[in-house]
């Protein structure tokens, strides 16, 4: 099935913040902080994986100079929401303002609720979460790694089953730069 | 936009295995390594993400039993391959055989080519690629999280312009579970 381009490919140089650009699409999703009151904050990530199934690590890249990143780094806990279309206006919304100046959360319109296991709260319209406990913090050039167990992760019954399913139209959404998609099963293309 | 939902959704806990699929679907990569002697070997890798702009660094968490882990490990250079359909049954054999006992290239139909700053090579379908050296190796339970930067980025001409595009038929895939698809771009669903 490979090599089936009858002749070479031609390749361009990517240079700066293109280079992030090759490994997108990515899910979209909200991770929600707090400051040592409990003030939430959340903003949109791209820049995330699983890392190890046990125990259970994810990871997300935050840069340095985002209002949540001093926040998580202080509280040490965080939540991964995965949204779907429903909540696109908040994932574009999270992604440009800052939470120092601004109440993200009314500004998008977000309902918060109370979490299990962390201080952060959880999106209400979220499909899934993920709460989870810093274990490390890696620095990464202009963004900080943090490493989080996960400490409770939930699904919607509808939304996820061994995978995400989209039984109730609504799906997680994908981002590739500013424009947003989502996952088509795989249809072969001959 | 948000909270559209009449009734409160009903939440399930996700355990084991499972909460990582809460992150999909994601970019299946082809990563390709060597061992000292440049003997390559091939790895679908869905768990990647970019790191930072200023150095431009992403990040790989690759399971300690795989064979890809120690060639990682030793050589410190690895290559993303973003491959697209006409790849998927290189995606398929390459996360599940193992490089200890196969030879994964020939499996796979791959044609390899030198990379222009790292030992590792190049797939020669690949629609970009990103040569890496490796900065970091972070412990992450049952995975290690290799932190490379990116010596170079090169991307098909025709496949991308400042993000992927379709023009020439084919486009990254996602993996979900052991399920593939591709990137839609969004459609309101009103």
């Amino acid at each position: 099935m490979s090599d089936t381009h009858t002749s070479p490919m031609k390749y361009k140089t990517i240079t700066g913040k293109e280079i992030a650009a090759l490994l997108h699409p990515r899910p979209a999703v909200l991770v929600t902080c707090c400051d040592l009151n409990g003030a939430p904050n959340v903003l949109t990530v791209a820049w995330h994986t699983p890392l190890s199934y046990n125990p259970p690590l994810i990871g997300i890249s935050i840069g340095l100079t985002r209002y949540s990143h001093n926040l998580i780094s202080q509280v040490r806990q965080f939540v991964v929401n995965i949204v779907g279309i429903s909540s696109i206006e908040a994932l574009k919304n999270c992604g440009q303002y800052t939470g120092a100046l601004d109440d993200k959360t009314s500004l998008s319109g977000l309902t918060l609720k109370a979490a299990h296991k962390v201080k952060p709260p959880l999106i209400s319209a979220a499909l899934g979460y993920l709460e989870c406990q810093v274990e490390q913090e890696v620095d990464a050039g202009d963004h900080t790694f943090f490493i989080g167990r996960v400490m409770l992760a939930q699904a919607a019954e509808t939304a996820f089953s061994n995978m995400w399913v989209s039984l109730i139209g609504d799906v997680p959404l994908c981002l590739q730069r500013d424009r947003f998609g989502v996952y088509k099963d795989f249809i072969r293309n001959d």
